[in-house]
């Protein structure tokens, strides 16, 4: 399945270990797709030289700098940045179909099947459930989908300031026209779920594929310690812990990665 | 269409201050469709005495003191009373077509193309949306329908205490095989949501047609001034005011059929 692959995105050093983390999942669970980070400028070579490790492509997505038609929408609407940048993701034509999943999510088991699904194909959002959830997503790249997105980025801007917003004004029938658009929700389960409706989760949850860190605070954000395999300050002993199984893959995988890269583990506290 | 109604359920005089209002606001906004209320003993008679004068029919459904297969039910799993008072619609055999609707819920705009739908539609449920939301939903009375819905709340009780749970587990394509069963979700629109993504209420709030009061504080909870049109203690002014719009409908539609039955209007405040 060459022409297949896994894609996420990293601005930024911290979104990059999520990147790290997402990419050894998917490798521990033994993917046979392609994976690609698509990086920004401010992502520190040290960091790209571990995601080259664990990445089959790591490509840099610079929309400042480049004179294309993302540069121009930027210019107009400066404040949509990131989101401009995650669109990029449509750029990769040398891939037939692709599945993009935010850096701040972790496989907890072999997803290949996602790729039997058409673009746009992704779970819904708890909170508004008639609008998808974009950390996870089939797509198919195509320049001028891109493109299209980009004008309707520029002129219409993103109702809730992100991409999330953007791509469901743009997929706007996801929630009425086809089922198999529809991705089960564990492919894209969120920690907000577990605690709005903890019953569903202790009935549906052992099934979770793809666990979701959305919100303000991600995995980077805590302070592990390896030695007892807790978080500091974590809350409440939820089972399972997504969080310590993310840490556990960063210590695991990722950490002796950065070690053969650097002696003084400049990421790891 | 005689043969189709709107189904509602209160077991007491607070669920049956929600179900004035809702069979109010159905009225209100025209419905050409029969007001079946389901009402549990525990119902005043004042009350059935307004509700007989909003609803086509006020059904008592008592499990307790009847001796059929749901009796049965109720005595094996106690826990589930309230449940197995709403599974009762089932019965309602007379009508070909219903749509239930929680005695919190209120219409905002007609919503007789509900009727369209067949059995089972639902919106999705913020917080685990690949479980329907049971506030409200597309179903058809059958005896033997509602048999099999007891024996499986009798044998597997409810994941979640409640009949939310147990329509989840029997109605458990809904997820996965028919996207015309999803309603969209503005035909369920709960609070919760609101807070939860605010800027898509911002986006398609505006197209609500049915309000939920879902979650602990019911409407009929707060205090009413009718002379400020204002609610006490009541949090930010959220716009549109749901909570002050069901206290107009309370205020202006159902305290005058109180006042037509007694002088002394028990239930205003
Ligand atoms: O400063 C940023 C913010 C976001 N992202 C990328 O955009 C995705 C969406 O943002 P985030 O996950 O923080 O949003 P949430 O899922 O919490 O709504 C991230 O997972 C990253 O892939 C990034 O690279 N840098
Ligand atoms: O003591 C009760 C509890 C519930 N109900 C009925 O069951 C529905 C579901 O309960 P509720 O709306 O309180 O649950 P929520 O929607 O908040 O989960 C109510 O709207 C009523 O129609 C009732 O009649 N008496
Ligand atoms: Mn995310
Ligand atoms: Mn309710």
């Amino acid at each position: 399945m060459a022409g297949q692959a896994f894609v996420t995105l990293a601005t930024n050093n911290n979104y990059a270990k999520g990147a790290m983390v997402l990419g050894k999942s998917l490798r521990n669970h033994k993917t046979s797709r392609k994976l690609v980070a698509l990086i920004g400028p401010r992502v520190a070579e040290t960091s790209r030289a571990v995601l080259r490790k664990i990445y089959d492509e790591v490509q840099l997505v610079d929309v400042l700098d480049s004179g294309d038609m993302a540069h121009l929408a930027m210019m107009k609407r400066p404040d949509l940045g990131v989101t401009f940048t995650k669109l990029h993701c449509w750029t990769l034509t040398h891939y037939s179909k692709c599945v993009f999943m935010d850096a701040d999510t972790m496989v907890v088991s072999n997803i290949d099947e996602l790729f039997a699904r058409e673009e746009l194909s992704a779970a819904p959002d708890p909170g508004w459930p008639d609008c998808f959830n974009s950390g996870v997503f089939v797509f198919q790249p195509s320049y001028e989908t891109y493109r299209k997105l980009l004008t309707a980025c520029m002129e219409q801007g993103s109702f809730d300031g992100g991409d999330q917003g953007v791509l469901n004004s743009f997929f706007s029938d996801w929630a009425t026209a086809d089922i198999s658009r529809h991705l089960p929700f564990i492919y894209n389960l969120s920690s907000i779920a577990i605690y709005t409706y903890l019953p569903a989760f202790k009935q549906y949850g052992h099934n979770a594929k793809v666990v979701h860190f959305l919100g303000k605070l991600k995995p980077w954000d805590y302070v592990y310690d390896a030695t007892s395999k807790s978080v500091k300050g974590q809350t409440s002993g939820m089972q399972p812990n997504y969080l310590l199984q993310w840490w556990d893959v960063f210590s695991s995988s990722v950490v002796p990665l950065m070690k053969e890269e650097y002696s003084e583990q400049p990421f790891y506290r």
